[in-house]
């Protein structure tokens, strides 16, 4: 029986970001959008599962419903303000400061799966609380096939590590970057760390190194990513939800978990984050097709390939 | 007609070198050394040229000649002192400070090119005074099929700019790290200094990101090779050496230079950068068999491999 769905739960927002050369403004961000735009280049049946304020658009939403994306888990709470995010970038992007963090209707997020996305294939539990990713884990009804993909940071380390580790054993698939994979773990390498992640419970542990790639480790057995190499990076905010994104749609489409569709699914990851970082918030994402997608695959492949 | 013959041109040394956990005390370095451990991994007919001192002892000489390095273009001054450079890592390895550096026999070091490999087909610059590295481009008989292959650091650029672009200008294939590449292109991003460097000469920019893995530019289209994850790093001193000497050690046995044997090029040095990390020294080259270095090869295939 065909079971092609995926359950998103992140936060759907608005950001304000700040470049070295660029400032965006109030515009849409938030896990839940990045990894939902991600995802809908796959054959998935996608269902978000988020809050949002009274001042969420519905042009904002549309952009999730143009792509297929079931948005009836996504609750709109009147009066309510979305949740907002201001930060800045370094000089050479790869690090960001948190200027501003209003949590608004996000603080009282009770999500709820929508009935029909329960017995979902793919669950992947984008950058929250880890007690909102445990509820929504506690609403799923049993499918014996299914793949828990969870990504987090630190900031939940720092505040409910208690929490995010027994979410954690839960998971199959942690997407983690390089520096949180060291703090969770309090190892000092990315192999060592790999290890200790595994003994917390997922079997597939994807460690997010930015312009760097991204490395997987499956029974000690690691598998290597390379980003694109890009003559220009605009905003880095989101690409490791559109890596999430890219990963968790491939899952789904391809109704298969095993370490070969796993490491598609990161270059599918890849090619999405590759869409998203040339440009400010979303707008990669929103404006590129399918055809877009796949060729920033193919040139993913020649990245890769030997003998062209 | 065969020709495998591969001159290297660089530096034989005693460094000492302070990592975090050990000290190595004076022990056997240098550039033409790594490069040749590591090229004679492949069936190539290798000669070094280089300049060492009295205190430089025959069994560092029979390393080299134990794996069929020709050593009659290593000048041995009596009374002379061999280059010694002392240097201490950072807490991450990825950075280390010079503590001492004496020039010793290298300052009037004037290299001569043993008659017989004056045809060599693949000619490997090693990190050295770019005045040096012309002398032995200029000792070369005519080979149409001759790639020549240049290894250079940010030392050279601050102090010989105009000597080291002139050799550059001659040169087929750089290798060079990343920052490095954005000094001397004057970029702030690697795929614009690798299109600047292109325009100084080399057909082929390989950009050496260290445990981040190897970036190679050809004709604007990028290909990567992944470093092999290590649970340990004893000593990075060498591995950009044992790169260049894997590179170029194998596109000297293919008899082949084009855009596929390089990338293959890449993965021998990858591999053998990876034996060169993981003691002290040259010691894991030097006692690393061909099996082992197949056996890093096969490891480097998987990491690659998305179907196993």
């Amino acid at each position: 029986m065909k079971n092609n769905k995926l359950v998103i739960v992140g936060t759907m927002a608005f950001d304000e970001i700040i470049t070295p050369t660029a400032e965006s403004g109030k515009i849409l961000g938030g896990a839940a959008t990045y990894i939902g735009l991600a995802a809908a280049f796959a054959d998935a049946d996608i269902a978000a599962v988020s809050v949002v304020g009274e001042d969420f658009l519905q042009e904002h939403l549309n952009l999730l419903t143009d792509r297929g994306i079931d948005i009836s888990g996504v609750e709109q709470v009147s009066g309510g303000k979305s949740f907002y995010w201001k930060g800045k970038y370094h000089d050479n992007m790869n690090k960001r400061d948190t200027l501003d963090t209003q949590l608004n209707v996000l603080a009282d997020f009770n999500p709820i799966v929508p009935e029909k996305y329960r017995d979902a294939s793919i669950v992947m539990l984008g950058n929250l609380d880890p007690n909102v990713q445990q509820k929504v884990l506690d609403q799923l009804a049993p499918n014996p096939n299914r793949t828990v993909l969870l990504d987090t940071m630190n900031f939940w380390m720092d505040l409910q590590l208690n929490t995010l580790l027994n979410v954690i054993k839960q998971v199959d698939i942690i997407t983690i970057n390089d520096e949180e994979a060291l703090q969770l773990s309090g190892e000092a390498n990315l192999v060592l760390a790999a290890k200790a992640i595994h003994k917390m419970g997922p079997a597939y542990v994807i460690i997010k190194k930015g312009e760097h790639g991204a490395l997987l480790f499956y029974k000690d057995q690691p598998f290597f990513a390379p980003a694109l190499p890009l003559e220009k990076v605009v905003d880095p905010t989101g690409a490791g939800d559109s890596f999430a994104g890219g990963l968790s749609g491939y899952l789904a489409a391809q109704q298969t978990t095993n370490a070969t569709t796993i490491k598609a699914g990161i270059l599918q990851g890849t090619a999405a984050a590759s869409l998203c970082v040339g440009t400010m918030g979303t707008s990669g994402l929103v404006q590129s097709s399918k055809e877009d997608f796949f060729a920033q695959l193919q040139k993913l492949e020649r990245l890769r390939t030997i003998t062209l």
